[in-house]
């Protein structure tokens, strides 16, 4: 899938006077690696070391000398050292006056330091144009040439020409550089390398949470009790029947999450009156949580389909049915086909499958190259339209399939309810909002006040006049 | 996945000497969220105002002056107004001279005037430098940092100074400007916002008007047919059966017309005698929408695999088996095995699950950034030969399954044939007509066709000349 | 989801005084693409021909003149010829001066010239500023505007400002290009187009080779030895009991081949005591292509699960289980339950599931736009710890499965062992290897060594002066 032919194929040899030279400082891993893959790329590359020797590590056809030396063959200075040992540098500020310094540094943790590596050796080295670039890349990935999830080259500056060049020199090595502005751009860029899935913590624990709950509350309730009082041995359930209960229940509950957000906000407008005070903080937050929780909830409902699909594979039921039908056969008593049972149980089948397609829809959409491809009308149209007709469908899913039995008093166990009644809470109470919300009479003042129309304003005034403008 | 940590880590505080200010007309919506994230991003803002009073509702830090004195403190001026307000823009044609004015306007319908907002401001102030930007970003998205799906900022100008300018302030307010070329490109960049899958339409309509006649045929067919003749009530197949026997038929039509256009072309080439005419409008549109059909007969594809898996888990299915072999048990008849009825039942299997298998991969590599990442030569490989691929296994599946039924009278009812019949139709013309197409008589007149030859053709002189050409 | 109302919308007229004139040398099929391009874009056309006569092939607009007299009307000219009439240009010389050359040319092979057409063109008329563009294109989808494989226009060239210009063009025409660096780059850019998934090519004949010798084993072992020895045809066992015997054989083994690779080289490392000596090649390009294997193996496993959740449809087993019972039924035998095998199934099942959600996740985070959207450390996390995970859960899922079989002599068929042994070899070979790996003692020598420790180093000096590297 990806271009590789310049990590494989051998260069033509270029004369060495039409070679640019490019200068790094510091013979580590990353140094190292920046200066093969430009030497393979065209460039003629000169080191500069504390300690002038060549080394076999170093990649043949390079040269090694000191620090000042070397700064004076190029331009261009990849100071591929770490922060702690920039002082140095200072010493070079002469030689270094109006040189592109590339600073190619990672801290250990975010936020390591209150400004950021670039911005630190731009006040040490005033004289020159500090471009930060190449520090995402793996020193690894840069050798073997599999850039698979590293192509991407975060540059950012204050000097537009030397940010330039950076970004030829990156796009020359085969990178696609991402021109992030100025300089002070470098703190989030170097914090980026070290995050691990930050938007993804809080609704991954709160599913892994979910499920460790309802994991209990089933072994408890199915397991357990049936130990206790039929002495009957059924933990095998713990392999495929419990998953596949709590499987669709955290799915459910995630999806519902995800719009619980949406209507609370719109009884928070309509409380207020206006749109012009701020959601409190955990509002924002859980907004911009919502495709996680969905992306969760679509893998609970994935293997959902799954463990259902498998039913008719399982000995366990296999045994069942056979005996079951045996039973039947010795006794010949004849089994009366009940239509309403079939209409309940293809019911709830259908809604499902639905179901679980346009949440498949959903998620499809929430890939980045799909998303960047459709506008925000169309975005807005599929989360929000498609994303309710899921959230119906799924819960009339549930509702129908535990049917009868929500009643029954002898699904209540140790006064404990069955689990879908408890995964039909926030889900039902989601949808019986909404639908209040979208009743003519409220959803005609919720538009006004999205228009910027205030309920008892003193800004009344501003907010008209703010009808002429976007 | 998306890195979103300047949307919620606090900046450090930037000294206002090293700030640019940007100057916003208008206090409306977009206006106040452009100004908040400019503000978040270190710009100094100042808004244009009628009334130029501080109000509650705009960012803290923002300055409020008349248009004129506003305009005077930057020379970016984002015009956020309704474009039926602009008049007032010529009293400011002094001021504006040489100015940038960035139009972030939007129409409320696609072409709703003759000229684009963007070109209509260049002519109301002459002097200045208009660019389009902005313009289909949400306001909600760019207070809250929720920009997954409008990150994209299409950037258009005929002043490429200035349309540098607005690409860089894009980048430091984390979006990606993409620039769309010269002024003229901004009807186009207007009209976007207001899209509504504009491709999707012919397709959506076709796949439901196709589901529909299926449905009510099937229904007639089946239900209704069996409730008059033997007064039987299986409406309940109305849930899960039909469902099943819509979407294979549905799915299998819709892939056939994904291929059909190609053969009509390549016979109306072949008839014709030259390339060199344009097909007539209704297939080049048919041609251009060929990938939304694909995905919509995938999606289709996706409810029968769903909708046969469950087929063993429904209550009517256990409850037929299960008679069925009582009945079996209780007669003591046996059950002989039949092999070519395994063959036959495994074979349409088999076929249907490699039919499904290459389907699923033609819908991963339509995906934007899987097309993005292969070539031409590659693209057309999988489109067309893994489709054709799929296309005669769905096919194959199809007839073995509708197998011996075909030709049976008792599957006529009321003089309605089998589904499977209709459905067949098409997809069997196309392969017919296909594997005539690559006959190698045929196929070397289309080669040449394709590589520039005519048949009787005066301009075959210039077309020998093409020959050199590429 | 594209945007393709450029293609469809009819252009406002632009009066001919702002239009710029760009000249097309040849008046091929791809010359006369552009140029339709062009002038529906707003450019005005002028072609180059050897026999300059306007003829009907030629879009409606454009100018027909000699190369001469073309080449003096504009600034940018099309050279869109076949290498090999390139001569002919050295007569031009002296009007080419100075003038930007775009070279749309390919080859019909991989490296088919030692340099590339676009440095050879350079080298016909060293006066002129030639830039490589447009070849990617394909003549027909620039005529249709169907662009979505090939909306990527990669541009190359030494003179920067000329490269810019050839960029603006593009983005007129509304598509995407991509700087890739100086004219050096043409020969991979003339590469790019005549490739076919080259990286896909090891591993798909490597799966290929899998699948047949898998699936001869098994004929021989299962229908051919039932045959010789009972006399019982089951050769409709090759539809769907032998492909799901394969599939999930061939799977396992590719996604242990994605790891092999990696303890390999560890213990390449661990032997030779430093990191600093290259991996054999074979190793280097076995690493290169894991996402492929991996991926392959992705298909396999989707087919495993399909053929197995159709188990249950088939006649055969229908058949089978439906004489078991009525045997039942018939003898009056009582069918005792086995907890331990409802323990064992349900185990197999569930491991077998969780093992191909994960493996389903590494697939999706493999998209391009995916592994774009995560930094390195969040690829590295997914694609070794989620795909360790997934091994040990494929690897359980195939020990549980084949259980007890393993060890019973009447598995051995012909002195054939059952293909789980054959599959289990690799998986389990890289899992206890890379189980010792991780051993405390091991695990912190490995550290060491990847930090730059070297066991018995000369350059030890040079290892410690890389501490204050990166």
């Amino acid at each position: 899938m990806e271009k590789t032919s310049t990590d494989t194929l051998p260069l033509t040899m270029i004369s060495s006077e039409e070679r640019e030279t490019i200068c790094i400082f510091g013979t580590g891993d990353m140094g190292r690696s920046l200066g093969l893959r430009m030497l393979q790329c065209g460039y003629s590359i000169v080191f500069g070391s504390r300690t002038p020797r060549m080394s076999s590590l170093l990649p043949k056809g390079a040269d090694v000398l000191s620090y000042s030396e070397a700064a004076q063959k190029s331009d261009t200075i990849i100071i591929a050292i770490h922060r702690e040992h920039y002082d140095f540098l200072t010493a070079l500020t002469e030689v270094l006056q109006g040189k592109i310094l590339v600073d190619v540094s990672n801290n250990l943790k975010v936020n390591q330091y209150p400004e950021s590596n670039a911005e630190y050796l731009a006040q040490l080295v005033p004289g020159a144009h500090v471009v930060k670039a190449f520090n995402t890349l793996s020193a690894w990935a840069l050798q073997s040439g599999a850039l698979d999830a590293s192509r991407q080259v975060f540059v950012c500056g204050n000097d537009n020409k030397a940010k330039q060049k950076v970004m030829d020199i990156a796009h020359t090595l085969g990178l696609t550089p991402l021109d992030q502005g100025a300089l002070r751009a470098a703190k989030e860029i170097e914090n980026y390398p070290l995050q691990l899935f930050p938007m993804w913590k809080v609704p991954f624990y709160l599913s892994a949470c979910l499920c460790v709950f309802f994991f209990i509350y089933c072994v408890i309730r199915e397991v357990i009790y049936s130990y206790v009082n039929d002495k009957k041995d059924i933990t095998f359930r713990m392999a495929v029947s419990i998953p596949n209960r709590v499987c669709p229940m955290v799915a459910l509950i995630l999806l519902a999450v995800v719009y619980l957000p949406g209507v609370i906000a719109a009884i928070l407008q309509l409380y207020r009156g206006t749109k012009y005070r701020r959601f409190p903080d955990w509002l924002d937050r859980w907004m911009l949580c919502r495709k996680q929780l969905g992306l969760l909830g679509l893998g609970f409902a994935f293997l959902h389909v799954l463990y259902t699909l498998v039913i008719p594979i399982r000995y366990y039921v296999r045994w069942r049915l056979g005996n079951a039908t045996a039973t039947q056969a010795i006794t010949k008593k004849e089994n009366p086909f009940s239509t309403s049972t079939a209409w309940l149980n293809d019911s709830y089948i259908s809604l499902g499958i639905l179901g679980f397609f346009f949440f498949v829809l959903l998620g499809i959409t929430s890939l980045p190259s799909v998303s960047n491809s459709v506008n925000w009308r169309e975005f807005r149209f599929v989360q929000s339209k498609l994303g309710y007709l899921t959230l119906i469908l799924c819960t009339a899913h549930t509702l129908i399939y535990g049917g009868k039995r929500f009643l029954s008093p002898s699904s209540l166990r140790w006064y404990l309810p069955s689990t879908h009644i408890i995964a039909l809470i926030i889900p039902c109470t989601v949808l019986v909002i909404k639908f209040i919300l979208i009743l003519p009479c409220i959803d005609k003042v919720l538009t006004w006040i999205r228009q910027g129309w205030e309920r008892s304003s003193k800004s009344s005034e501003s907010a008209m006049n703010g009808k002429t403008d976007i």
